[in-house]
């Protein structure tokens, strides 16, 4: 066998022989029943187990983000691909693929907008101003929507930011995380609260970004995780779909059709 | 507002209003913190909250199937897909859309063959003559491949079968589930063995599938289990192939090309 | 170069050296200004090129069935993924994945459904009788749907089928084709109508099976080609939404939001 | 009804009622058998009919783009695809979607890189200055890669371009296109030429931009029709591969499996 063949595909995370898989080093069947699904996640994404404490913190950022109902264009997709014959598979992928940058980017540009300031903070920026430069940054050279705060439809607040915030604070009250990025994210919404005179509270993403930053993920994989929380709403309301039947469901009831702006005679 | 719109779509797995996620009835502050992700996928898709003694059995069965390296279409497309340019939910759904009736599906079958022989035991047919008769009708009535046993590659077992297996038994012993499909897969293995007259040994995906009917699920759950098992280590590939880098990474080492088996001249 | 590699994936559609690109044997440089698209689509799917006025009929069917409008779940899907922050490679991805058996199928179906009558009138059934008989089995074997036949929105009649019959007639009279599908397909329509006592006329899927099934197209092939076709109505669909702006549209105007049928207090 | 959910979803492109069917104004069976494939794609995605002349020009852009072969990573996930299950439209999504910036942008890129160098020109810059100016800007905010140019396996040049080129000249000399974007792309090669000492050819992307360039059409449209053309390939390689069989069939033949990087015992 010519090795640049068995070269062209390499890899850290699985060992394989007849009888045999290796995850990350351990064999899986030393996995299976002795770690959790998240500490599964950690490790095949990271390469080491996390401790019980930090994978408790992360399971709390996973079960937050599973569903936001069928007005979100990923639920929206997957229900209506199994009515046009897609099996669970063809549907969840048809959904993920819609959390992109807009849908779901957001976490992942959370992440790297707190490390902004961040990275300021260790270099001795106080960090008010190092939040605030940040934001600024964001503007001038990605986008005038700040990700991770403000919502249009959950007014005053999201239900999961709180929560997921106060369970951050006693994680740091617990050791297990340094609370750095709580810390930032909590005055990026100060911030903007200020700018705007009204409250632009956090959002899941923002919560979430806090997490995963706490807890030492890359940006990329904020919304990476988002895909996998996100797939079990996606896949309940396929399938929930699926029992109720129906074949070509289309976005609205079908007398609504839809408004033509075009040319009479062109 | 019309109603016939508002009901054009409807779900008892999501309710919203400003500021209010409950799903399956639980406000999402209460389940964030206080239930494992198994036991937030098992509310989503079946509508009530396991025991716990049933969450971790049934997170044996996510733990098992993350990964099974790069030569499997999923976590092939996943690292090419990155080397094309798509971010990480982009590699996620083109390599989750792979997981179709060959690469994706005997887990489901396997639930369905399984169920055919409860169900005949359930009638009074001796359950080594039911499971004669699924395997029999499978073979009829849907194809030579008897999904969940028998694999290419590891030989002469797989090594995450026995580990589930033994993992269920005790939840025989303890009294979670009945066992009646375990019974029923290890005679299927009995009765392929004696057919070849070799060991047919039973694969992750009758392993799984058994966990999977003692808990309840039904047979496309399995398959819709599966793909979200399978996103973590197409989640983990796609992001070490992005730390790898490459730019439209093909196959094969690109100077292998392929046989071209076609006409000179048309 | 271990040959068993190169042997991995063959072809006899493309033969490549570097400096040289031959597509079934013609080198592109031969066909790029000297063939129309559609014979370019034929010659790559088939292997041998058509004449022009079989290309001809074919560029019919490839024309007619481009859109549908924002209803149907593919065009509405190509619009949402772009307000996802998909590009418009993914978009089309997204909606092209949606034209399965039911969204997309009718057409494959419709020639396997045509193929049983002409397979029988070829062993001497008489062609009414053919055709009966194949009705009946399709309800029996597959699905009470009569693919091909009725639609949901056109009625009296979908104006695109019967300009394409019309067309097949042209070509039947100048040697083009034998019209023995064109046959088979209208007497289906007598049949159906004469069974519910009302007209069941023929879609749009009914008539371009007849094309594909008279120029020698393959079942799968007529769901393959409708994709192609569709394809240019998801594209423009996509790029049109890209214009308008928008970001995570959902499938209704936001206040309507979706029904509730779930438990209060579970 | 409420206008409001009608108006949700509007289009220019599509008008329908009970029976008809207009396209950009056009009603589709005046369509049907009186414009080419290609004119009807100019149409939809445009507005309006190109001319036959401009047609024809369009016609070899999209011709010309058809395949590369199994070892693009779109025509290899199609082939994969159809051996994990999924039906022809399935593996087209699967495969489109990986059509992105790397392995599908090009043609989007090139046709933004010649506007700067046409706009500069426009205002006055000499053309040879705006187009080093334009490469120069292209690498400061963009990228090392010139789209368009160079090929790392076509050498000492693409075919396809050198023809594609010809006929853009010969729509010069007949008036139809203006030539701008010809004269700016062939100096964008003659720039990398004399920058690299060695030739840096035009490829295809670089051809089939300045056609689309000429025609009108804005880049992201260039990325869309590639999409489009290269579909047809797709669905070739998928069929091709659905007839050939095979189940789960991987990127490297079995044995060769891959290299494992990681650690022994973590």
């Amino acid at each position: 066998m010519d090795s640049d063949v068995s070269d062209w595909w390499s890899t850290s995370i699985i060992d394989m022989e007849p009888g045999k898989i290796n995850l990350r080093g351990h064999p899986v069947q030393d996995l299976i029943g002795n770690v959790t699904f998240p500490q599964m996640i950690w490790l095949m994404t990271r390469g080491e187990l996390p401790s019980d404490e930090q994978a408790r913190l992360f399971e709390c950022a996973l079960v937050s983000a599973v569903d936001h109902g069928p007005q979100a264009p990923s639920i929206a997709t997957a229900r209506m691909a199994v009515t046009c014959g897609l099996g669970l598979n063809g549907a969840m992928a048809s959904a993920v693929n819609m959390l992109d940058d807009v849908h779901g980017g957001a976490g992942e540009q959370a992440v790297e907008l707190y490390g902004w300031a961040y990275d300021a903070v260790k270099n001795h920026v106080p960090i008010e101003r190092a939040v605030a430069d940040a934001v600024e940054r964001w503007r001038t050279e990605r986008s005038k929507f700040i990700p991770g705060f403000g919502h249009r439809f959950h007014k005053p607040e999201d239900p999961r930011a709180p929560r997921l915030l106060s369970l951050v604070d006693q994680a740091v009250k617990d050791g297990i995380v340094d609370g750095d990025y709580a810390s930032i994210g909590r005055l990026v919404q100060k911030h903007l609260n200020e700018e705007k005179g009204r409250p632009v509270p956090m959002n899941i993403d923002g919560a979430t970004a806090i997490i995963y930053a706490e807890l030492g993920f890359a940006g990329p994989l904020a919304r990476g995780l988002f895909c996998l929380s996100r797939s079990v709403g996606i896949l309940s309301h396929a399938w929930e779909q699926m029992n109720q039947g129906g074949r070509n469901k289309g976005p609205t009831p079908p007398h609504y059709f839809w408004t033509y702006t075009g040319p009479k005679n062109p």
